[in-house]
């Protein structure tokens, strides 16, 4: 039986930060950049926005146009040969995002089933033997192998297996008994 | 730790055929009722209008305003004091559901988290101790106790737990291990 990966979306496959910085610097006329977000958050940089600042994310379409993070989808291929490989997104917290993120991975992971689509709220009821996330609060719960996936607010977390591109996801895999 | 029990939506706390089968008795003018559905659905029923039958389910609003299953609020209210309860619905099968899915369970059972709200496909990747589902499919990949609850279409499946009402679970449970 296949060993089965779960991954998160953003920070992981779409490139979620971008946007967001793009959408508040507009607004407010600032040049913040990734290199302002390291160790933080936007809303923890600019913490009497955040209602604003979140407010951009309940956008229907917010993550309807996000890149794709660089390799995900060659390396996600090939590991989907081996693997059960599943999308496993924190959704509900922005429950208006349902439509856009489904279409979002039909257009750019086509060769996924969406049978292998999560949109859950913790992921404590996820069964799978690998989690590539960047949060580290879904570890806490996750009985299999955490990954965490570089994410400027993670760059001072410790003690956990740290990836920080596709290439590095792809060559650990390599490694591992399937 | 509390154990935890993951319940599907439609047929188990949503009532999903009665709507379903006015939608098509009001447009093709006939009298099916529940009874007609004994071992069946109205797809195997009327197979010439599959198409026709599976739009209706991908109208956005169509679970919006599904009856909610008797006693299904009052016995998941008391569960959830003793055991984690997840709502787990194949949400995946029908994509334009999933705003209306969302909505009815907020407005429904209020007293569960959102976190606990799954919109999921195949259900292997859930991780419970329980899983009360009306479709037997589920439990072949579940690794706790599936409880098969009864709907028209699977009266004729055994080799299952079964339950009939949400008395009936109320009972189950009171005689299990916390």
């Amino acid at each position: 039986m296949k060993k089965r990966i779960a991954i998160d979306m953003d920070e992981v496959i779409a490139d979620f930060i971008p946007k967001h910085l793009d959408r508040y610097n507009q607004e407010y006329n600032e040049q913040l950049t990734v290199n302002d977000l390291q160790g933080c958050t936007l809303e923890s940089l600019r913490p009497d926005l955040e209602d604003v600042i979140k407010g951009y994310i309940r956008e229907p379409n917010f993550f309807r146009d996000l890149k794709v993070i660089k390799d995900s989808q060659s390396v996600i291929e090939e590991l989907s040969f081996l693997y059960e490989v599943y999308i496993t997104t924190a959704a509900m917290e922005y429950p208006t995002s349902f439509t856009a993120k489904y279409e979002w991975l039909k257009e750019h992971f086509p060769f996924l089933s969406d049978m292998n689509f999560v949109f859950c709220g913790t992921k404590k009821i996820i069964r799978a033997d690998y989690l590539i996330d960047d949060n580290t609060k879904h570890f806490k719960t996750f009985e299999g192998q955490g990954l965490l996936y570089t994410a400027p607010h993670n760059v001072h977390e410790t003690g956990y297996v740290r990836v920080n591109n596709w290439q590095e996801i792809k060559s650990f895999f390599s490694k591992e008994d399937k």
